[in-house]
């Protein structure tokens, strides 16, 4: 996407050089980061420098790829098996590194020089899946739509163009008119933070929501559509995605207003069964407990806005029940929920 | 309630002083304040240190009686209207105001001594109500139950007691385990802020969560039971309240979690037909694009959580339509949101 008139991925590679969006400092500061070896990729993932789920993929891979090229010649299988170890520890629950890292592995194990054209190529295939996604979705979109997403699933979170906000890009530069409510996602505000900031960047008419008026803005006809991201869709269509998902597919189904979610098919886990083999991450309380911001000089601070001696709960995501989702927009077209074993039994 | 183990309501009225609790520095500090004149009870209304429906009844009351000792014997008309007038201007919203400040109005007018008579017996008779509803409420909760609520309608907001909390309270007093989950209540925080506050005050247990996480705890069968206030009922029971309300109640009910909202009945306005005709006020961006907080060391900060060059759109209450409603928990019994009309013409 572009950024000041110029085009941007969240990450590449030049040479041996992973440059990177630094996302720390959105959407206060845009800063591209530089890392040259594998060591610094995976400080960038630990400190969450790089995140969401195709982007820190993306950068995984070239971590691999650069362990190869790092490599003393004498050891270097105990090289690539130990840095392949510090890579995968560092986001467990992440699956596209773990997917990422094999493949790259794989390839530099066959022939070295392969590692580096295979991260290459994921990350490329991330870009290309997303607009897929992109194209897929927009034809949902009429022109007037007024759309709802939560938390940030646009390209930030990938290598470009996103999953959520990948057909409301498409839409936009086909010159389709929308207009995007943004919900703030509490506790750690990624739509507010990055959703805002990228679509303020892209010049799509937009406005933050507290979480709390989805709602009402839907009882009132504001809204025509429900599009988020997803974090693992199980087997049945159940799936999970950022706290706060499953209230707006509730009240989405109250109103009538079509909800889908949007995600490359490499999102389902048919491993999962249901919903209900899903575990839910509790996070820190503090995340509530405090908010970071920028004062009017732009220095950041971290304040409590929660009354001192109260503690929080903070479960970071939900299942929304297959039941309520219209349709599951991937990068191989629009499928029903109910589809997911059928379609995947025929793919496999 | 007790405060540090002195008991307290939130306004009083000693002598010809008002005391109350200035609530712009809650959660961080509490002190009591102290107004003299009428004018200085308007100052108090206006800024925002003395808040909610009862509350600032009570306070409107207290200024219209001092009006008429601070009036001069000669111009006791001219002055008293003047002083009507400006109260009245100072929350054109609030329907308790107008009540209080006409009761208070019309007893001076026929002895100027029973102005202040007039005063505190309407604050007395909120904290008898919010007690009335307390007793209600609780034969509704059993031991063990985890109740969830949303923004504040505790004793801050009243005289005493308050209304969604009364229950709560009165379930704790007699013995009763109760949990509270306590919406944040973006965007001012008024669980996170107030609710929170109250509870830990009280040692009730509770926490906080962000407004995202309801429908996952009801789905998790975490909540046996909600409670919110309201700040108007139509004829019809539609129930308009803070922002969020709505989409509580619409997750409630798909998991058969009983709603209840807590009210004095005059929070019914039988002049509304339904909640078609409540117009929902949407207040300043600034409250969305903005938090406020305490640094470590207690001084408070006002930062931006919202990506530069965004908007915010901040409807600040939204209305819960009857269906949703299981029952009105008020000081004279529960009643179904639909036998309003009923009961109203047969007390009438």
């Amino acid at each position: 996407m572009k950024v000041g008139g110029l085009d941007y991925r969240t990450i590449w590679m030049e040479n041996n050089a992973v440059f990177f969006i630094e996302q720390n400092l959105l959407p206060f500061e845009f800063r591209i980061a530089k890392v040259t070896s594998y060591a610094g990729c995976c400080d960038a993932i630990r400190d969450m420098s790089i995140r969401g789920a195709g982007a820190i993929g993306a950068m995984a891979g070239f971590a691999m790829a650069l362990a190869f090229t790092e490599a003393p010649v004498k050891d270097l299988m105990e090289f690539v098996r130990k840095a392949k170890a510090e890579i995968e520890s560092t986001r467990p629950t992440a699956r596209n590194l773990f997917y990422a890292v094999e493949k790259v592995f794989g390839a530099g194990i066959r022939l070295e020089s392969e590692a580096m054209t295979e991260a290459r190529s994921i990350a490329d295939k991330d870009a290309m899946d997303s607009k897929a996604i992109g194209e897929v979705g927009n034809a949902l979109i009429r022109d007037g739509y007024s759309i709802l997403t939560h938390c940030n699933a646009g390209w930030l979170a990938f290598v470009d163009y996103g999953t959520a906000l990948s057909p409301i890009y498409l839409a936009h530069e086909s010159g389709k008119q929308v207009f995007v409510y943004v919900d703030e996602t509490r506790p750690r505000s990624q739509g507010a933070r990055l959703t805002a900031w990228e679509l303020h960047n892209s010049g799509i008419p937009h406005a933050v929501i507290p979480d709390n008026a989805a709602a009402h803005l839907m009882s009132r006809g504001k809204i025509s559509l429900v599009i988020t991201g997803a974090d693992r869709i199980a087997a049945n269509g159940d799936t999970a995605n950022k706290i706060g998902t499953l209230e707006k597919a509730i009240a989405a189904r109250e109103f009538d207003i079509p909800f889908y979610i949007a995600a490359p098919s490499s999102t389902f886990d048919l491993q999962c069964k249901s919903g209900d083999d899903i575990i839910i991450e509790n996070r820190n309380e503090e995340e509530v407990l405090y908010q970071e911001g920028a004062d009017k000089e732009g220095n950041l601070h971290r304040i409590r806005v929660c009354s001192p001696g109260s503690h929080a709960i903070n479960p970071a995501f939900d299942v929304t029940p297959a039941r309520f989702i219209t349709g599951i927009i991937t990068e191989k077209g629009v499928i029903e929920p109910t589809e997911i074993s059928i379609r995947n039994t025929i793919n496999h």
